[in-house]
């Protein structure tokens, strides 16, 4: 099972990466996840969205969705919302043909500073992927506040209790995947 | 006063601008309405967000904001959100200092092909001002559905319904920006 | 396939229930759905939720979700948001035991005088059916805005193109129950 | 200034009534909350909505919300959304004439035995006093998280620093009512 990962920030030591790469350590046997590049995507103005000038990361964007079994978005929240960043690189993607969130099984995590941990954001993820046709997971919801408590210098996860959620929420996206495969 | 119109769209033939546009022909008696640019505005990065390379195009922007009595959002809806583009505008936008939007009379509209005329996309918008504590105006609320059909093929407004509800929000925006300041 | 309707509104000449009565005789074969009764379950109260003083109208309620293959839920949008009526029947049926809703599938529609169809109330069921685990169907979202042109003194439904989304929604409904039971 | 507090909860050992009663100990010399009644509302049905048959308690409660200065509500999360019961107070309020929550400052906040402190609800409640026209506070928002941890057993708040919240969140009440009252 291929996943292809997202995070919503491009900053080099961002917790969403972070859990991303904790997210890698803590997949299922027989689960591969691949950290998707957004940070080259210019920002979508739609005289750009033709056949002709689409950029070439956004084709490579849109064929990984495409190829993976299913996606997995870890996501800062911006003033009560998705990232910018994140949210273009999703309109862009929404824009290849075939659509590549179409059916697709998603799951969201976010991590931040706050106690929160990204809730708002999330919950605007989850409206966008009605639009999108995708089929996100409900449960376990990963909301990791305070960050800076559960993740050491370089980046690594050191709380015990988030580790095995992102794999109990991992596990749960194997099982939803297969799920939905029929 | 003066306000500082925001357009979600980067599209030349964007609803969205055409309506700002519209705006400043609907204008009260006293108020001017001046369009920002936020095309030239990279994807937020973090690692770029410091005095040293933070880029002009934002401290232009966020000066603008700053020095607008009061502000108007045009949002087409991305994917049942706010666009991308504009998301990371006002990201970029949250990190100046002071923070520009902080007490800020805002007023929404927007303009879609659809019949919600971007409603989705402006109950986020409106969660955001939360978190940057603008005073969102309340009413009348601006949908804008099949806008196809209310421009003419130059982007002007032909619909004398609408152009009547703009100059009616704007007029109330004058009013809010009044009663905020005391 | 037993589906259990639930209208939003208590009023007789209810839009939302005519809609339910439309979705009962736009039906595919072998679909039967049954109109539940919300009206007799009181203001949910916890210190009356327990196994002596649980009102039976809530146990037959939550009986029934438990019963039923699939879930539609014809709402109506009170100041922009779910009905407290409505809202008022699934806290009481969140509290079964087992859970009624966890797992099940459930597609949502509206209708409403204005324009937007109670979409803004539909999105704040999708987010309660997040914690409810339940499964809401993507697509087709049905909104139907200016009922009253849409149904006639009886309340019988004289639109042919919301018939055929009622009908195109039943279908789909129907599918995505059978790939979640597998 | 006289205040009108609202707890979503009608349970005897509510932890958002208690959070009331420790606003009406914090609040700033000069304010006054009285905590209004909706355990006595019917749930909502459009039948009874005239002036025949609205309810003695509507009546009242509709007067209280009227006269008050400026509300403050105290509100539970039930399935990541508005309590039923609160949702159908607001919804009966909304049919006064005039309707009472037109133009008036409110102030929200909210305790739960969760992280989150109900902060899904009461974004929840800040969309439907956009169309009831109210001015909502934007900030201090108060999250009261694990609440069991926070109040003793007769539902006294011992948590200074929760109680200084709800002070500064009275206080910010207070200054956003005059400076609308002008």
């Amino acid at each position: 099972m291929n996943v292809l990962g997202i995070s919503g920030s491009l900053r080099k030591g961002s917790f969403n990466t972070a859990t991303l790469r904790a997210a890698q350590a803590a997949a299922p046997a027989g689960m591969k996840i691949e950290i998707g590049e957004i940070a080259d995507l210019p920002v979508y103005n739609g005289d750009l969205d033709n056949d002709q000038s689409r950029p070439q990361s956004v084709k490579t964007f849109v064929a990984k969705i495409a190829a993976a079994d299913a996606v997995l978005i870890a996501t800062p929240e911006y003033n009560y919302s998705i990232p910018g960043g994140l949210k273009n690189a999703i309109d862009w993607a929404s824009r290849g043909k075939p659509q590549p969130f179409q059916g697709k099984p998603v799951a969201i995590l976010g991590a931040s500073m706050g106690v929160l941990g990204t809730a708002r954001a999330q919950y605007h993820l989850r409206q966008v992927f009605v639009f999108l046709d995708a089929h996100v997971l409900n449960k376990p919801e990963i909301f990791i506040g305070k960050a800076q408590d559960k993740f050491d210098g370089e980046g690594k996860l050191t709380d015990e209790a988030t580790r095995q959620l992102i794999g109990a929420q991992l596990e749960a996206l194997a099982g939803w995947t297969r799920r939905l495969k029929g």
